[in-house]
């Protein structure tokens, strides 16, 4: 296919002096972009300086905000969903004095924050991007928190046409219509060139438009390097209230830069030193004079008061030896008895709300509870985005399908983004629905990024007590949620804490320390009670918090018991309780044997596929008088 | 919102004898669907009414296919994309007389090969599905299969109407009218609700046409309990060759079962024994009279040939002391030397090609390569088709991005398809693009599987050996490839297997062992020589297959060096090959201490990263001396 030329003019003819001043700063946030680039001799100077014209009229033109205080709640959002457009966006905020523009010659330096995508490490970044399609997800959330506000701000989220293939951005194209977004304003870069080759619709600016009206939106085809074009389709989407908008720009990569403009092969390439002077000469030689500084027009007064959040939450009703509780029903009782005190949490669900009873919340705050759908991507995105302005978003689904969402959770953990996952459904113990709904490896998953905290709770008041840590402390958290019922261990005065495991058997005579969590718990309590009526004792640990691992307890734990440890996880064998359980004690000369599901399971009864799993108080038993035998103690 | 009331006319005036049959068929399927999860006590029978009549019309009039060889190349393929309708897929299969129908009874129990999703223990199923959204890019795999091998063969997917919400199944509209698929035929069983509520879009099927028709779809709108209007559209469909159809049928939940036909909160709910008998004998009612055995119409005669493969690999060309090749390029030039002797290979990428190398099997066979652009879930999704076809798809794109796709890969371990999944850009040691591009949690999601094989060469002989053993080796794999370029360690004779691993340096005095892989492995050698120099020896093993794990080799290595072991990757902390190397010492006292990377990096050179984050030679020897001391050696 031979690529289509160039079809979009110079402006031509007498310009309004501000008219003048836009294309200049179109012009210098180009030249801007391909020195940090060179400088770095990496980075993405064409997929700059196809979106010049569009950074130009929102930054200076459209958006309110201010730019000395670039969190304040009133100011209009931008989303630079295609991150590797970073230097552009770092230009754009040094152009509006955020910083001195002579910072942007550190770009991608290790002591640096102007990173090769931009990170939440700078004060005008909301979710770390670079990941592509996650921008929108993430506005949806931030307009969504606008709402809840009643702050009158406008979020606008600037993507690249390479990135609308991914299914991410459907997601979030179908919901944000459904919710009457008209605050939302999302722009495609169409520059018509991918990494590789060209985008699949290349400049099919039509097609674009019937697909994003089908979806819902009001889509705007423009000339994505005419300054006017941009800002008369701006001004249409900002007094359309219904719907969100979509400007379609119609550009061409590497617009203005001397040697690349439409060119293939010329995805992240920095211009070697001299192209890049000659180029900048070239840029410079096009400016009608000298600008600014520039000031952005002033946000709106905030009209929003902090959210109300209680000093302290309402303790559980569970106790021993009552009627046993689901702890993923504890989890929902436990959002309900807050949604009216604490107005910063926000819970979202993809439509098994009465699986997760989230739905309990969705009762008592159905203005807080945002349907999903079956759309887990755009579910954490827009908690990211509602996690970056404050709010406390809750994610439930089962626990197997935040596999689906996992580029996005690991985008928020990279952004610091608090979101607070909950996942149900989890192991073999969910029974005959079978593998594909049961989550075998969701913990391998959630304990790989550094700051994710993981926790694990067998029962109501655990739960309880687990859910009003994530909502209390910041950082991402994954809260793993059983399905069957199970009996209360734990008084309601009882204190859980991160990083904290509880030991609930113990005796002088402890001969093998039992690591579990959740439903393999009461298996190993279980076991526990059948091997000491045979005059075997083992010391039970409920893990609770698998990460951060509570190591100087096990440590403790696993000497007080002879240094013989058996870990028992209805997961996977890889990435679970019974590695984390190694990674603590590995400096030591302890033994660890670990039981876990070493196959695909099958479809059965919870209580028939624990045991024939090897997970069950029976494999329990086995294997700890397997251990004391080997070891001849 | 109140539920419309359903619409749709139970069939009135004569009919045809066959029509008369295919509406028993369907009355047929649904009192086995009934009977199953009654007998069962849990699954969906309302979501398998809703379709009765397309699957009636689909076995036993359109599909030509013989059930006595459900595998046979040439019969049509069904994939239940919503794999929760299991029971009347069964039913079907029974209906056609590929098993007994007494079998059905035996719907998920531990020993039945009849899950409560579909999976391919059973002949008949392609893919296992149930976790939704899956079932049509792997349909769109098998439609490639068919056409690369010259077989006159249709392909037809049936979705939920709830699933159409993922994006995933919009990555896979945008790409089959771009491949001509015109033997790709979709469903969507639109019966308005969801598990918990009304779907997003509940009857609205103009709202389904526009987007199918936007996204390039013939899009046929039909009552979908009207047996003549689906034969209508399935033969408009099979008429078409330039684009695919999708038959957006608009359905009632619960259709045809007494009491809960078209109510809400009555998915996933068997009816009660009572319930059940009462809705049988009504259905029974129904029958127009006794029918069948009704045989499908025979598939055409097979015009597919075995695709050719290599009786042996060619030798790669690389020898030590020769000029460094990155590991991701070995993997492209090795894919392009075998790409016209091995016809089984089918190469996807996303539009990465450039920096995944596999551009170079692009040139060599366009016709085997898809451009999937950038929508991992669907590439993996196609691989997912094109193995369970006998091809031997490998998915390339950075490491980081098969996040995006994770779901579809556990569902692919579950099925056991083989698919070869090759990430590129892992670790810190990508540079200055920072995290977002980084692959560090790979490790931890792509070994959870049990079936999955990791390999993770160093250099380009080991690369070009591991991609051998992932194309003629059945099962999922992983390979994860480096980006930077690496020295030549192996000579082009060295002989690789799974499960080993291989010593590199080793000395009668050897105090610690060091296990690394990839750009760690590097390190190691060096951090080996600068110790030697000082008198202090290391053993240093590349460990090549991360999983499975070569455990003997590690304990007789380990214990050879006095029991203590340092392991060092380019990977966060936990679920990478420290906790694989732990776990293969797990049994024993060997103390083992890991180097990984700890938070979440930032951009920088490369050789800057690995030192910052702790995994350079220099963290290598620091290591080894501190664990000398603490332990007196």
């Amino acid at each position: 296919m031979s690529a289509p030329t160039a079809r979009h003019p110079e402006p031509a003819g007498a310009l309004d002096r501000s008219t003048e001043e836009l294309y200049d700063i179109a012009n210098q946030l180009r030249i801007d972009s391909v020195e940090a680039t060179t400088a770095a001799g990496s980075g993405h100077p064409t997929s700059c300086a196809s979106m010049a014209e569009i950074m130009a009229v929102l930054f200076f033109r459209i958006m309110r905000y201010d730019p000395s205080a670039p969190r304040a709640t009133e100011n209009d959002v931008f989303v630079l969903s295609k991150g590797h457009a970073a230097p552009i966006l770092y230009a754009a905020w040094a152009e509006a004095d955020a910083f001195p523009r002579e910072h942007l010659l550190t770009l991608r330096q290790l002591d640096s924050d102007l990173e090769g995508h931009p990170t939440p490490h700078l004060p005008f970044v909301d979710v770390a991007t670079g990941s592509l399609g996650q921008g929108l997800s993430a506005g949806i959330g931030i307009a969504i928190d606008a709402r809840l506000g009643g702050v009158d701000r406008r979020t606008y989220v600037l993507m690249g046409d390479g990135e609308s293939a991914e299914g991410s951005v459907w997601e979030a194209a179908e919901l944000a219509p459904r919710l009457r977004l008209g605050s939302l304003c999302a722009t495609i870069d169409v520059n018509r060139l991918g990494q590789s080759q060209p985008t699949m619709l290349e400049w099919e600016m039509d097609v674009y438009r019937r697909r994003w009206e089908a979806f819902g939106w009001q889509a705007l085809v423009v000339e994505g390097h005419d300054v006017a074009a941009l800002i008369d389709a701006y001004e249409t989407a900002a007094r359309t209230e219904e719907r969100p908008t979509v400007v379609l720009a119609k550009t061409v990569k590497g617009k203005g830069l001397l040697g690349v403009e439409g060119k293939e092969n010329e995805h992240g390439k920095p211009l070697p030193p001299a192209d890049a002077a000659r180029a900048v000469a070239a840029l410079r030689a096009k400016l009608h004079g000298a600008h600014g500084p520039w000031k952005p027009a002033p946000p709106t007064a905030a009209t929003r008061s902090s959210a109300a959040q209680p000093r302290s939450w309402p303790a559980p009703s569970y106790a021993p030896g009552g009627k046993p509780v689901a702890p993923r029903r504890a989890f929902g009782e436990a959002l309900a008895a807050v949604a009216a005190s604490d107005e910063r949490i926000v819970v979202v669900d993809g439509d098994v709300e009465n699986s997760t009873y989230t739905e309990l919340f969705q009762e008592a705050s159905p203005g807080r509870f945002i349907e999903g759908y079956i759309a887990e991507q755009n579910m954490v995105g827009m908690a990211m985005g509602l996690a970056a302005r404050g709010r406390v978003p809750f994610v439930a689904t089962f626990g197997a399908f935040f596999s689906r969402a996992y580029d996005f959770v690991r985008m928020a953990c990279i952004g610091h983004n608090s979101i607070k996952l909950a996942g149900t459904h989890v192991g073999v113990s969910i029974g005959q629905d079978g593998p594909s709904q049961m989550a075998l490896e969701d913990l391998a998953l959630m304990c790989a990024p550094p700051d994710m905290t993981v926790l694990y709770p067998a029962d109501a008041t655990s739960t309880w007590r687990a859910t009003e840590l994530a909502s209390s402390q910041p950082g991402p958290f994954y809260l793993r949620l059983g399905r069957p019922e199970a009996p209360i261990l734990y008084d309601a005065n009882e204190r859980f804490e991160i990083g904290r495991c509880k030991v609930l058997r113990q005796h002088d005579d402890d001969r093998v320390l039992v690591v579990a969590a959740g439903v393999t718990l009461f298996e190993a309590l279980s076991a526990h009670d059948t091997l000491a009526r045979n005059g075997i004792h083992i010391r039970v640990i409920d893990m609770f918090s698998v990460q951060p691992v509570d190591a100087e307890a096990l440590v403790t734990a696993a000497r007080a018991c002879g240094g013989l440890v058996l870990t028992v996880e209805d997961h996977y064998g890889h990435g679970g309780i019974g590695d984390t359980v190694l990674g603590a004690l590995a400096g030591t000369d302890v033994v660890v044997r670990k039981l876990a599901v070493r196959e695909i399971p099958h479809s059965g009864k919870p209580a028939e596929l624990l045991d024939h799993y090897g997970i069950s108080a029976r494999s329990i038993i086995e294997a700890a008088r397997a251990m004391l035998e080997e070891h001849g103690r």
